[in-house]
């Protein structure tokens, strides 16, 4: 439809996720019609993203420089560490603004059938990392799917004989959740979990 | 987070229509973690669009050439017009592979209270073209919305005097509508532009 050049941007657009043919239409209708600047400073906010943003050398988080901001101050915690998946785990809980430590970001899980052990999400870093003497505390985030859980576990056996604390985020209801929507394996380990009301 | 380009990047997304700032992140971090090369594309796609997309010197839908494809075509009935607001509703009807004739893009509505009269939409060129004696019938399809009706109406009333006939584009329950969810103005029309079964 109108052009080659139409259909090409309709394409490239569903590389964004959960943009389907009809949606992918409808944005480059309005990029072409309504936002031809901000398409202009789109197309340039990708090649520098894309050329600039790699991992932290050490957190592997993401970042514009050889180590990210995070590793780099001194006003956080180096005691404290946080094992998430994703550079996105790490963004939800800096948004928290409730953790001041450091973080590692495995870029992944375990997931033995897909070729995806100890090596591929850096294990032996990390524990490397652990033995520095600094951090006294791991706060394993992975996330809570069966995949997660696994690599929490995993985590926690190849590092209980540090001398180092091992805790995992808290597992049960959200906040806001009606426990008439929430579903039943949350609820079992909510009860399961169950805290002393101090 | 993570780098003023990731934040660029972020805000240069969210000129997509219904991107909010937790998706435009989700998208940002999608491209950066898995799509580098597909974000490279959309970049360059972007860039193609912008840069060689226009209106149709005729017909003012898009194009990569002076006269669309649609203009240009011998196959196509040039005895039918068909009058709609924006080159995404030229999509819509193509897609549905129910018209044969050629279009004209108003690019607007009439919105007197935003300053939008006859002469922005292109309602004079619209009539000149209309007294070339080839073209023999007009199909009003503006949108249903009241602007849409109002522009209809108009450009009923400023061609009434050509020999041509002017025909709007049928209102009534949408094909797959249940009655119980149309609302009340479609129903009301769909009753009194009701047609005899043969």
């Amino acid at each position: 439809m109108f052009s080659d050049k139409f259909e090409h941007l309709v394409n490239a657009l569903r590389i964004l996720p959960s943009v389907g043919p009809k949606s992918a239409q409808r944005m480059a209708l309005h990029l072409i019609m309504k936002q031809r600047e901000g398409a202009q400073q789109l197309a340039q906010a990708l090649e520098n993203a894309i050329g600039y943003i790699h991992e932290c050398q050490i957190c592997h988080s993401l970042t514009e420089d050889d180590v990210c901001e995070i590793c780099r101050s001194h006003e956080r915690d180096e005691r404290l560490l946080c094992v998430v998946e994703s550079p996105a785990d790490v963004m939800a809980i800096e948004q928290s603004g409730s953790y001041k430590g450091k973080y590692h970001v495995l870029g992944g899980h375990l997931s033995p059938l897909d070729g995806i052990g100890p090596n591929e999400i850096g294990i032996p870093e990390l524990i490397q990392r652990l033995t520095n003497g600094v951090v006294q505390e791991v706060i394993i985030a992975t996330n809570a799917t069966v995949e997660g859980q696994a690599t929490a576990h995993y985590l926690f056996e190849a590092s209980k004989h540090l001398p180092i604390s091992m805790t995992r985020i808290a597992q049960g209801v959200p906040q806001g959740g009606e426990l008439e929507y929430v579903d039943s394996h949350t609820l079992s380990q909510a009860l399961h979990n169950r805290m002393q009301i101090k």
